[in-house]
């Protein structure tokens, strides 16, 4: 009810200054909310915030491909829109370091040349990152409570609690009002890195009065409370000190906090930590350079190393923990990997849950480990893992202190999103108030309306190698279809003047084991023969047509005798 | 303790039997129990039971195919032991009529004749898969209590509840001593039929004495016990109360306990009910003729009669939980459905959980209904679903009264074969008894001896269409190869005698965007062209040298380029 009127104060507040709007010097413009991404889906998180001449961006992230886009190796936003408004941009605002939120920036770069701003920590991991792309943009240390101004707007970073240091939520002052992105955020009490959330910042700024809030809603179908990382720490102890011998943990390279209490761990058993995995040497190297973990001098060895010291003595710290193909654990699973190889005196912690689309690899890594006789710690069996994100009481407790008139919820699939909208109508704040935005949507705000009329292109870009946007859904069609039936080249030379078609020689692949499927091959030939013989018969000498006639029946022959539907490649060669 | 004791007593009172055995009469054989499907995997479950010239199978179901096999339909066991041994086999015994338990019966029938022994639902429902391929074998019904014979086996079905009605574990009488084999089960006191499970009669065996127990492992990661199927019952009434104008529960429509809860929810609330799904409507067809759902006269009218009714009186239930791309509630939530179009009154009940893998098609059906404003109750965020399968608790349960001397954990994968053995042994018996085996494996028992030396043929044989078992290894190798990065058809004329190659035509599906790619494909043309003047200069007159340069050099020109690496096929026509 509070909220109610707070929310009702500020209106009519806001209401009595509108008449002077009107009358006096030049005519406000609205403020335009553009999300290029994150709505609908998890990932790939980009937010125009535009007045007039200025624009800056909060947050530049990737995502990785659906099931139904194979071969691509990830997705990142459309940014035709801030193409066309380059002379517009004023920064790129970044809550946190993980991909989802800095991931599209070296592909963005490449289009648009734009400052950064972003934590230490952020910048630091972006930086690395950048390195690899041999990029070198304009980089600009943010310290949260230091506020700046970027055109038109005034920025106030806030920290944030999350799996990694140094996240944020960024509040924007803009003409119309406040506006409050709370980035990737759980509330943490007993944080790792003794940081907490400034929650009396948050009340504060509430309490000036939130135009709008942009909150996270990954975890709004969870109850209650996200546990606290410390939490994990505590069953790391229990696990370290029940095993036998080696260990080895996996776990979210970009989950520092956790990579902070695997040390903590191994420091407090007296083990040597191996580091395991590009992504995971990479951000620890990062983070202790810049401060973020506590590891103390003689603790980490190189995995050369890995005999210098008895088993029981050894903790090993990988990535891996989705079953990523081509990881480190999945590879000490597939006994592939160089130094480690695993035996059944050995523990392995996968400290992770799996990201939706990932249960299968993930338990396939568990049922190899287990057949090898390793012991396997894993989240459905002992709490080894904790959520990054906050869960219902949570985000009620943001939404209580920031006390918004306006709220679109952001970072989650549509029912994500839709959920959040019902939590926030269920603390009474109106409905009508409430918007579920899509990517592409311009948000269009005075201090007492919110609108959306129009929209921009806002979809996805595929990156395949180095290819970036040159697979599409044709591309992508013909790939499904490749992957379901396979291939059949039917090749045919044919003599213009006499109009006599020689062949075909068939070839496939994926279609059928040829061997042991000769009758088959055969009738396909003598079918495909049959079609020239009548196209021979009727003087066609138009190739598309016979190509076409070639591929109809074929299909209809093979649908026939086994009920499968291959491409078919007609090539005419002229003698 | 209790249990142990008993053990040692049985393992004393057979071993002095012993020597009797050696003496006189026709040396004893060895019991072989042989899985050929249903260890490491979820699915496909198929075991044989073999005493010198007699086998009896129990069970003989199908699974469906990994994400690394596009294309295929269904999986089915390698059967070449049971060709083998024709001559031998007395039966096959169903414990239940579900997919994984009877589902490659058809395709088994192909191979060998035998007879199908089970209750009376599950040749109900195995009739009707066989009417599809028009099959006829002999059936014959047995009702749990009613022991008989085949060959030198004692079979005995016992009543056990899961969830679907008429299920059985089934108590084997072999020269060796007596197995047991739960089938799946949960131990539901309240169950929607009234038919408890026969724990005395489970007891009295155990007391009688069991040589080995073969148990489900499906749910052994799951502490405590599941959920009694009423309690999904009570969470329908309050969704049907709460809903304000149509219903939709989609559920599996193999279960039919949760299929009679809707149908009870209905007519507690002087709904109609649709019928949708032709899986469904099949399953429900063979139930209710057969007594094993009641439905009141005028409950279920036609789906062709759904607007005949005001919509808050209409209750749909069709198939379609797990997001299968073709059921009925996935075309709904594409707007694809005849007569079913959803609006935002209606309410979409998702009665089960995302069996592993389905997760993404599951959530991006929620999604697209929540997009057309649909409410969707789903198990995140309510109890509208529970397992059909015993959790940690009631596995304990059964070990306890069952009481056996050895035990060999089966349905599930490695990890929960190996966790189920570790709770086995948690309960005191020795790990020497306890035996985690594979398809495949030959497991031999006296009366006091468990061994495992053999093993025979034991793999998974993949249906497309009509193929059975064309599609191996290589052709999933190309099919996945295609899919990932597309496919290069490089197509060239020879000469024999001149060595002249003309060409090359280069055709490409799901590589790049053609049109957008221009320079690639030119680039592509000259390197190829490059190879064959090379070829050419050198007087290479092998076309399969040639061939395989082209291939070589065009993968290293594009891999070089944009990083990806399609198939490609040279093809050579000799003018």
């Amino acid at each position: 009810m509070n909220n109610r009127n707070n929310n009702k104060t500020e209106r009519n507040n806001r209401g009595r200054r509108n008449p002077k709007e009107q009358k006096g010097g030049r005519k406000k413009a609205k403020l335009r909310i553009v999300p290029l991404g994150g709505l609908n889906e998890i990932g790939k998180n980009i937010t125009v915030v535009e007045y007039k001449d200025d624009i800056v961006i909060v947050d530049c992230g990737m995502t990785f491909p659906d099931n139904d886009m194979p071969g691509i190796d990830i997705v990142i936003p459309d940014i035709t829109y801030l193409e066309k408004n380059e002379h517009k941009i004023r920064g790129i605002l970044l809550t946190h370091g993980h991909e989802d939120h800095i991931g599209a920036i070296p592909y963005v770069l490449r289009k648009i040349s734009v400052p950064i701003y972003g934590t230490r920590l952020t910048l630091g991991l972006l930086a690395n990152k950048l390195k690899e792309h041999r990029l070198k943009p304009t980089m600009v240390e943010v310290t949260p409570g230091n506020k700046f101004n970027l055109g038109v707007f005034g920025i106030d970073f806030i920290r944030a609690s999350h799996s990694m240091p140094d996240a944020a939520s960024i509040a924007i002052d803009t003409p119309r009002g406040t506006i409050l992105f709370t980035g990737d955020f759980k509330i943490d009490f007993t944080p790792i890195d003794g940081v907490n959330m400034d929650l009396p910042k948050l009340a504060e700024i509430g309490t000036r009065g939130v135009l709008c809030l942009f909150a996270d809603s990954t975890n709004v179908e969870r109850e209650g409370y996200t546990m606290s990382e410390r939490t994990v720490g505590e069953e790391f102890k229990k696990q370290f000190y029940d095993a036998p011998s080696r260990i080895i943990v996996a776990t979210f390279a970009s989950n520092l906090h956790r990579v902070q209490q695997v040390i903590y761990a191994a420091e407090h058993f007296n083990k040597k930590l191996i580091i395991s995995g590009r992504s995971m040497v990479n951000n620890i190297e990062v983070a202790s350079r810049l401060g973020y973990l506590k590891i103390k001098k003689d603790t980490v060895i190189d995995i050369h190393r890995i005999n210098d010291f008895p088993p029981e003595r050894i903790v090993v710290l990988t990535t891996g923990s989705q079953g990523e193909p081509m990881s480190a654990l999945t590879r000490m699973a597939h006994g592939d990997h160089r130094q480690v190889q695993l035996n059944n005196e050995d523990t392995v912690i996968i400290s992770a849950t799996p990201i939706p689309g990932n249960e299968l690899t993930v338990y396939d890594v568990i049922n190899r480990l287990m057949e090898m006789g390793v012991k396997v710690v894993y989240s459905a069996m002992a709490d080894i893992h904790v959520s990054g994100h906050a869960c219902r009481e949570e985000l009620k407790l943001v939404h209580a202190l920031v006390r918004p008139k306006f709220f679109v919820p952001v970072h989650g699939e549509s029912r994500h999103l839709k959920i959040h909208a019902e939590l926030a109508a269920s603390m009474g704040m109106p409905r009508e108030n409430i918007l579920v935005a899509n990517n592409g949507s311009v948000i269009e705000f005075t201090e007492d309306s919110m609108e959306m009329n129009e929209t921009v292109d806002a979809g996805h870009v595929l990156v395949d190698g180095l290819g970036i946007g040159d697979v599409g859904n044709v591309v992508l069609r013909d790939r499904k279809h490749l992957s379901e039936d396979g291939l059949i080249v039917v090749v045919m030379t044919a003599n213009k003047l006499s109009g006599k078609i020689d062949g075909p020689d068939i070839i496939s692949r994926g279609f059928v084991y040829v061997k042991e499927s000769e009758d088959l091959m055969e009738g396909m030939r003598k079918s495909v023969r049959s079609t020239l013989d009548t196209c021979e018969h009727d003087r066609v000498r138009d190739w598309s047509t016979v190509k076409n006639q070639v591929r109809s029946s074929l299909r209809s022959y093979i649908f026939g005798k086994i009920k499968r539907n291959p491409m078919i490649l007609p090539v005419i060669i002229e003698a």
